[in-house]
């Protein structure tokens, strides 16, 4: 006879019976047989009978009472739900939105060491407890018996697809020292792990491997079992199996909008006086400035398209990651060998099978400020890449499949082969304002050029020069009686206005929020066909620190000592509050058909916004 | 001088004006400059004075107007919609749900061909006219000029992913018969189209390609971009741009609740008795018998095993599709030899670099019926798999990946790699039933074996025979005093309670819909560690037809001229309206460790239930 209550956990609440066939039960308070589990009182007896007297200790005659409330459970740290609004702990499912729940890992993609460098996820030890940052605790909360049975035991298994994309490490102490070895993960799919006794926390340390891709949608799911032993010549069997389920966070881009850390830009034999103007800018609005030398950088000053910085995002912790571009110039080595770091990840795709082209190159990979389009809000705003239009260069499918796999910011297809470069920065950025959206799109637009031209003649400044004192200098009546340039900028408007129109229609933008820059281009004949390139310096392909922006200086015709492109893009822009600094690029940057913008990179803080609290 | 409504197509509403820098404009009645697109009313007037006289006809000054009702417009029919509740034409995106909208497509994985067979997603020509019911219809509806202006054309275009997964046919029609010829599809990434004048419509037929799998969520965009001209030396730019996105449907498996249509079953030179009680149960039913020859299965019995019946479903075409499985027995050539057809599709996935167990056979892929679990319903059902708990066999990643990724009936995976078999259906079925959630789910049941047998004992027929008239002959008290069985099914119970655990919680049942039914199981011990066998035949591996049950004869113990297991499982099922019939497997399935369902499969309905229905 057994009085329950005495030895039950406490917070037991029910309880289930099973036993041999030879064994008879009967529980008071009496208890609806098919109403099992039974509910548990301070009174609870059961009375066993058994036809045979037991012939071995803990033979088929003895019942075995199985408690009710679940002897382990794996859960995520409980504290976080506060902060976040969200059930970070399991429930053996993942649910996206601020209703949402689940755990959240990190992909370990830094590294911890300086010198020596590999990718921490690389390496299927921790060498620094500073690593233990980059994880997701989780906590192995057990109630039971300070002694497992004999023969009981706690295995961790995962699957071989999830030992690719997760490691799981658990501490182990010995006299001298505190070290931490792999639970789970690589080659390792199932594991004994240690009972600590009646009511213990085991912490375990989960490291995120991979990246949400193509053929792995983010989610690792990682299983818990109480093994009961079953006698001589059985396996163990699964008595309770506990499941979390993680979310590895995506990689996200930060759009212009997003307050600046630090600009990034080369030094190069030529280009001294740009280098002086953006450290101005920088210093003016307090910002740090990071040159990458000439030894690194070996002449390629495209800074912009050798590598996009992003962020990953967890509760407990967030760094910003740099996805290095296939595009692989000489600056090649640099994100790797200088961005690479404690707390500062990297990510990379190559192409397999497939040509890398100009496409590749990240000044055509831009993201939106947030946007809501027909009711669907996109708070950490979309991507925005550029491809042929319907045959021709495009960006390669590794990395079209790594952008569309991260979700949380659904990118858009722009068209940008009609571009000698291909980049989507040389006709659209970005800019903050006070009203409206908090933001407006800049478009390149040769129709405002020519309508400033125009006007310039109207008023009298036929004859005034652009490009004035330098070699290319020509008067606005030249231009403008020039009808190969007006067929040129004809056909690049037509270009524009198709990408004018997919970014209404996929950010949901009126025209009230677009702001059309006076840019002419021209055509230059190439093998593979004609193709557009900016014909003064491409002023919409600035750099933008909060209200302050770079623009490249672009050369106009002067009236009343004034360049009036740069009069006429400062009355467009500052009524929105934006300043611009017009910086010289022309000679190292623009003559090489690129501008301030593929000069320069800005790393920029994470969004306010948490991706896990999307709706997808 | 132009009076628009005049010239404009009909159901025109706006205008926009696009000029070059010499032409001006002016719009009467007057309408705001920045609010364009202008109103069209039946005197809008547009009057165009230019700077300097056209040069050439066509030249820069020409003013082009571009009708805002779009010229073009890519659509699946709109008839279907008021059937199925449910845009299928396409707004550029897909999306799930009675409130969803896009349009569905179906892998056209049958083949109209007997003889010579290949399939025919594999052929990328339309040989018989009848395939093009198994491709999507989708409508170019032009509203323009007769005849587009010189220099403009329409081109339809995909992404190189997309080729793999669709290709799109039109009618090309001569003098003498009408053949259908790929627009865009594998190699082809972008093509012409014809334009054929005002106001018509051309039909494309889409064909799908590949399941949802891994590395492909079932979404496939086509495009047709109108191109314009834009003079010598520059390439045509694209000023609109339609899309419409499919989807393809998923495979999708049939629960035992569906009405059958076929029986299918194999002739060997062993099992005469058995074919003709499966023949008279399937006649007394209504169904269909197939049988499959001995020159076919070269003796291998199991046709459970080596294939699955499912179906795709669109709003026009519906039809089986058989999943081969990579378990490859005697029988391997059967589904696409003898199930591959005209109607009846055809899909497999081989392992790569896996090794193929006995979890690889069918036995272990089941389907529950409908079920709501938490509030969250699956209305197709959930997939059921078997795999090994925390170390052991397991079903090939390739198949698992294929059943995961169809998405409409999120799998559950159980434990079933403690059966030398391995497979679920040893363990589990589903019965159709008119009360609770219209089904039962049987268990088999060691307990419930044990208790059967207890009572018989108890009731003074301890000396009745199992096996009765058999070699193996054996008294209730005899297996009753049997400690090794006892230990053994109490091992086997742990397995099942595991996985008792795991459907209640997935599938949200309460203990009232289960049935536990009266089986023994014995253990043998192989090189690969001890594993369960059914001890008698295992009533719960039997075949549902309708309310008909053929269920394994389990030989029990007689009383009264009854065998006591028939009597106990009758009494479980009859009071649900089922009729239990039982059949003889026990020399050519039992005794080669299968049943009666693992000799026997079942092609049913599908469900009524439309998947793009679902809420995902």
């Amino acid at each position: 006879m057994f009085v329950f209550c005495r030895c039950a956990p406490p917070q037991s609440k029910s309880f289930s019976i099973k036993c041999g066939p030879n064994v008879h039960y009967k529980v008071t308070p009496p208890a609806d047989r098919n109403a099992a589990p039974y509910p548990l009182t301070p009174n609870s007896v059961l009375t066993v009978t058994m036809d045979a007297v037991s012939e071995t200790a803990n033979d088929s005659k003895v019942p075995t009472v199985q408690y009710i409330q679940s002897p382990l459970c794996l859960k995520k740290s409980k504290h976080r739900k506060n902060a976040f609004g969200r059930k970070f702990y399991g429930i053996g499912s993942w649910k996206w939105g601020p209703n949402g729940h689940g755990a959240v890992l990190l992909v370990n993609c830094d590294s911890e060491t300086t010198y020596k460098k590999t990718l921490d996820s690389e390496v299927d030890e921790i060498n620094k407890v500073s690593d233990l940052q980059d994880m997701s605790k989780m906590i192995l909360r057990t109630n039971g018996p300070a002694e497992l049975p004999e023969g009981y035991k706690l295995t961790m298994h995962i699957s071989q697809t999830t030992s690719e994309n997760v490691r799981v490490f658990r501490p182990r102490t010995n006299l001298f020292l505190k070290d931490y070895i792999m639970v789970v993960g690589t080659d390792t799919l199932t594991e004994e792990v240690p009972y600590l006794g009646s009511k213990t926390e085991l912490a375990f340390f989960v490291e995120g491997l991979r990246f949400p891709d193509k053929d792995f949608d983010g989610l690792v799911t990682i299983n818990l079992s109480l093994l009961e032993p079953c006698g001589k010549g059985f396996p163990e069997t699964p008595i309770f199996t506990d499941t979390v389920v993680f979310h590895v966070s995506p990689w996200i881009m930060t759009p212009n909008t997003l307050k600046p850390v630090e600009v990034y830009v080369c030094s190069t034999n030529d280009n001294y006086t740009f280098l002086k103007s953006i450290k101005n800018l920088v210093d003016k609005c307090g910002y740090k400035l990071k040159i990458c030398h000439e030894y690194m950088n070996r002449g390629d000053r495209w800074i912009q398209d050798e590598l996009e910085f992003g962020y990953i995002d967890s509760p407990h912790h967030q760094f910003p990651v740099v996805l290095d571009s296939p595009r692989d110039g000489d600056l090649q080595d640099f994100p790797y060998e200088s961005i690479l770091g404690p707390d500062f990840g990297y990510v990379t795709r190559h192409a397999l099978n497939e040509e890398v082209s100009s496409l590749d190159s990240f000044g055509n990979l831009e993201v939106s400020p947030p946007v809501t389009v027909n009711g669907k809000s996109y708070p950490l705003g979309r991507i925005i890449i550029g491809v042929a239009a319907t045959r021709g260069r495009n960006m390669t499918q590794v990395v079209q499949d790594f952008l569309w796999a991260q979700k949380v910011q659904e990118p858009i297809a722009l068209y940008s082969d009609w571009l000698v470069v291909g980049h989507v920065d040389e006709f659209m950025t970005f800019v903050p304002a006070p009203d409206r959206k908090k933001f407006r799109l800049l478009l390149a637009s040769p129709d405002a050029g020519y309508k400033v031209f125009k006007s310039l003649q109207n008023n009298g400044h036929g004859k005034a020069e652009m490009f004035p004192g330098l070699p290319e200098a020509i008067s606005v009546n030249e231009i403008l009686s020039d009808k190969k340039l007006q067929a040129e900028n004809r056909y690049v408007q037509n270009c524009i206005d198709w990408n004018r129109d997919v970014l209404k229609k996929e950010l949901g933008l009126d025209d009230e929020d677009i702001i059309d820059l006076p840019i002419l281009f021209k055509v230059l004949e190439e093998k593979t066909g004609s193709r557009a390139v900016a014909y003064y310096p491409d002023m919409v392909n600035m750099i933008v620190l909060g209200n302050k922006l770079g623009v490249p200086k672009p050369f106009g015709p002067k009236v009343n000592g004034r360049c009036a492109l740069e009069t006429e893009v400062c009355s467009l822009l500052e009524p929105l509050g934006l300043k611009c600094t017009f910086i010289d690029d022309f000679a190292p940057y623009h003559k090489l058909l690129g501008e301030v913008h593929c000069g320069s990179n800005v790393l920029r803080e994470p969004s306010p916004f948490k991706w896990w609290n999307l709706e997808l």
